[in-house]
């Protein structure tokens, strides 16, 4: 096979994308929108006619797929889909990089490192946070760890796909990245539906108090960088203002959210972490002090 | 008692402040700093030094300093610290203009509000969200709610203090406000405390992940926007992804969490909900529709 496309520095111009959702569509016409020959596959094959409309080549088998190209992006639903879908392709990727950017545990990064290790393929965990209309834009990030060698063969092609970032050997690092970034977002999310249902239940607008609390929001990249100063030195200033304050709020925040039925399991568990720092002398403390009494 | 201080529309020029804590401290001298007739008074006696030597007076009583001015605002620890303080001072009410900035809940601000009309005073609730030494520059939330008229008599004074807004006629409206952003707040200080906790149960570095979360941070005030006209509108598009998508990542979330031993309480009640909705035929709705499930 004569490779006519355009080469990037360590790219061969030559790759393959396992999984036609959204995501793995963004991704597939990406790389063909750069002018590499994409070879796509996905289970229901109806969804590849656009790629090929746009200039792919669709395989009838995921493994004929995984034959065409040494870089192969999987890009599937879940860890589940994924372990189907290598055991269909294990004949086939000895001497490929296998990029999978499946979103799951690094469990499962880890065990897939291993899987393809033993059969002879270099394997680079990746996790997509960002929509696929976004793709190949940089805020759209792509943490990647495990094989170092093949990231750094490949890095050209991957850095077509946003803003890529290595976070190490560890296959397992890109999704410890994912899941912490991910939860995050899932703790500021559900916090603000509740705090959404306390506004509605008091009468007020929700987009009204929305205008004001992301006015707020911009205040709090820097109170996280105080607080992780403090929690890698273990040197607590009183960043929100001292416990002994903040905690005289609890109850009454607890009380309010009770009289008007909206949960308060967070509010409750913060009452509780600061009443006991403030009873163990660290009552000038700040909120980051807390941490100090998660689980270890 | 002649007044030859600067006078601000609408204001006399003489105020009281009663309690000299942190935040009592930085309003009463930013009073004084404006050139007002600042009388002062703290249970505590001694704290009122600084501000004499700033150019205050210090009243032997709480009766005495509300005595001195039409406008008092009270700063004080809790709502049972104002219960006391406002019981001392019952029979010097009569005609002054309260403005308690203390922190606590709505149902104590609308108690307030009647025991001060109740003793032909006039009541404004007010909060502070913001730290004692920024008091006079405008990122210091004010929200202020209560009595119309006297708000409106005292704004160019009040204006003094920090970005103030006024909530409307019910005393309760500022704590609600109040309530809401500080529960908000909490909500995404111990969400990033168990986060940290997963980088540090990873041997991840919680500087460096911060400095990336922060990047992140600035793209949540669009999509809280989004989410709140969704909740207003009850059209829920697919926001950060269809919940199809969203709900195959909580397995591996909360497995990844209990396996390095971090709570996952808020990733349990959101896979709950997000699994409810897809069961009722939602699941190509996104995050902000889990909003429906909350109780009314
Ligand atoms: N969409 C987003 O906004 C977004 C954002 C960040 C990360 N991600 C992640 O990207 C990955 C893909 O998401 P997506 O949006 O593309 O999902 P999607 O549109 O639902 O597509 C899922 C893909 O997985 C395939 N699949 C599912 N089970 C399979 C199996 N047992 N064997 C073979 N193929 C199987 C589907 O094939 P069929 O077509 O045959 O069903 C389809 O190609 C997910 O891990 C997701 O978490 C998505
Ligand atoms: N500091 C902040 O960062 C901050 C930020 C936003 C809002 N706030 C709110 O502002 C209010 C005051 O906070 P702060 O920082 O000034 O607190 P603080 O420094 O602890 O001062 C507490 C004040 O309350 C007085 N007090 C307590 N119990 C009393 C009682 N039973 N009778 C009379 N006075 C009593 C104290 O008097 P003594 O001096 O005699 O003890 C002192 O003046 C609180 O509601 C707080 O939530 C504070």
């Amino acid at each position: 096979m004569t490779n006519t496309t355009p080469t990037t520095n360590g790219s061969t111009g030559r790759v393959t994308v396992l999984g036609l959702g959204d995501m793995g569509s963004a991704i597939a016409r990406t790389f063909v929108d750069h002018g590499f020959a994409t070879t796509v596959w996905n289970r229901t094959a109806s969804k590849s006619a656009p790629l090929v409309d746009a200039g792919a080549t669709a395989a009838a088998t995921a493994a004929e797929a995984v034959a065409a190209s040494p870089l192969v992006v999987i890009c599937l639903l879940d860890g589940t889909a994924v372990d189907e879908v290598l055991a269909a392709v294990e004949g086939a990727v000895a001497g490929k990089v296998l990029v999978n950017v499946t979103s799951g545990s690094p469990a499962q990064a880890r065990a897939n490192e291993r899987w393809a290790r033993e059969r002879g393929a270099e394997y680079i965990d990746g996790k997509v946070m960002g929509d696929p209309p976004d793709v190949g834009k940089p805020h759209v990030r792509f943490p990647f760890s495990g094989s170092r060698e093949a990231y750094e063969a490949h890095e050209p092609t991957l850095r077509l796909l946003g803003g890529i970032a290595y976070h190490g050997e560890d296959a397992g690092a890109a999704a410890v990245e994912f899941m912490a970034q991910v939860a995050m977002g899932f703790e500021m999310l559900i916090g603000f539906l509740h705090t959404l249902n306390l506004v509605r239940a008091e009468g007020g607008d929700v987009t009204a108090f929305t205008e004001r609390l992301t006015d707020s929001l911009s205040g709090y990249a820097p109170l996280l960088t105080m607080m992780a100063n403090a929690i890698k030195t273990g040197e607590y200033g009183p960043d929100l203002g001292p416990l002994n304050v903040q905690a005289a709020l609890m109850d009454d925040l607890i009380g309010h959210r009770e009289s008007v039925g909206v949960e308060a399991v967070r509010m409750r568990e913060v009452k509780t972490l600061m009443d006991h720092r403030i009873a163990t002398g660290h009552g000038n403390e700040g909120f980051s002090s807390l941490f100090e009494l998660l689980p270890k």
